[in-house]
């Protein structure tokens, strides 16, 4: 067996998200199909994380382990040409070691959350950012965000769903600026609790509207309680745009 | 009547292009029949170029006569609710003098185009950009493009259907710039001939490869014939970008 790390970047929006549901499609399930129309092998593919229905990735990480004799370029065109039509790439690929793992071995994970701030409809953005009408300041969300960063109890910005075994984690980044109509907000973490970044990109947004003040938001999550969350934003504006490893 | 200017934003990928066709859709029906479903008048948008099918508008900039009173701001948000949920959307919109001609009127204009320059399939982009393989020289590309700036006859890159009385034009500006996997191509000039942008693209990619010389682009330009033409880039990458006024 010989494990291959891909880089993966995907259009979330026919996806129900990374993980294989029984209910809908994938982006895992159109990888392992790939796979295994050009080995011919079972095949489970393992992603550095679980982006939810309708959220992007620029560069996901993943493994998956082939006992067919085949080269990493050869791995890749293939792959991309299985997966055609789907809007999924394979950008880069190669082998590892067999105790390197996509998801166990990652120290760090880095989104993107993309505002289209403009009265304005979304043309070819649609489903790929957040179209927010009202003006945002996004020097006002920068402030308010550094409250967040470091580590925290984040029960008010985790899913109900969430399946963590502890809230407590630790942000090492949250940065939000403004690019012409355009607002980008990164965050960058060991790891996050499901709809982390969306549940604290919504509060952010209350704050740049005034709707918050910067101590709203510190208040929210010193509650640690999910009831005290403001908004949380849609899934359309979100990237999955790093992994990292030793 | 009140002449309106608007400026427009919108995804070509749906449309045989700028202008009214008899066997498709295009932006300036949408256009014209949303100003007729909210005044009850005909309607004819006038725009400051006219692009292909496929060919996309960051800012194309359009006016309009209407005679019932409304506001500019109520006009767009009008313009805006009924174009939904077509790709097409009025980013601004402002009253101007009765001999204001988004076309006539126009002193300059500018088109983007995109290459992204990878081996793997277009995700998000396909139909928005230029998927190109081999790896391109973005600085052997500007380089050679300064040739192309200035006044010349641009026979060689000009469509044969190209209704123009004269293919003698000044290019203003021709930039090649990389940023990461994308290659950016930014051109001005006071008006183009037909095609003449994905023609420039087009011999500047064989330029990129290496196929081309910086030698054999000018002679392709200095002699002035169609047939010169050594490749025109597909519409996906193209953008009107810019119309200036005085």
């Amino acid at each position: 067996m010989t494990r291959f790390a891909l880089t993966i970047e995907y259009d979330g929006r026919p996806y129900m998200g990374w993980q294989r549901q029984s209910h809908g499609p994938s982006v895992q399930q159109a990888l392992e199909e790939a796979v295994t129309r050009i080995t011919g092998e079972e095949a489970a593919v393992h992603g550095a994380g679980r982006t939810d229905a309708g959220v992007h990735a620029l560069a996901m990480r993943a493994h998956v382990d082939i006992a067919k004799s085949i080269a990493p370029f050869r791995l890749m065109e293939a792959l991309n040409a299985q997966l055609r039509p789907a809007p999924v790439a394979v950008l880069a690929c190669e082998t590892v070691a067999e105790d390197w793992h996509a998801r166990f071995s990652c120290l760090g994970r880095a989104y993107e959350y993309r505002i289209v701030n403009r009265r304005a409809p979304l043309t070819w953005d649609k489903g790929l950012a957040w179209q927010f009408a009202r003006p945002l300041d996004a020097g006002a969300m920068h402030g308010a965000a550094q409250a967040l960063v470091g580590r925290h109890d984040f029960t008010t910005f985790r899913s109900v769903h969430c399946q963590a075994e502890s809230a407590v984690k630790t942000l090492d980044r949250l940065s939000v600026s403004r690019h012409g109509e355009e607002i980008v907000i990164e965050a960058a973490a060991r790891s996050f609790l499901h709809h982390q970044v969306r549940s604290m990109v919504g509060c952010l947004v209350l704050v740049g509207t005034g709707k918050w003040s910067a101590r709203d938001l510190k208040a929210a999550l010193d509650a640690a309680d999910r009831a005290a969350l403001g908004l949380n934003a849609p899934p359309d504006g979100l990237y999955f745009v790093e992994a990292r490893y030793p």
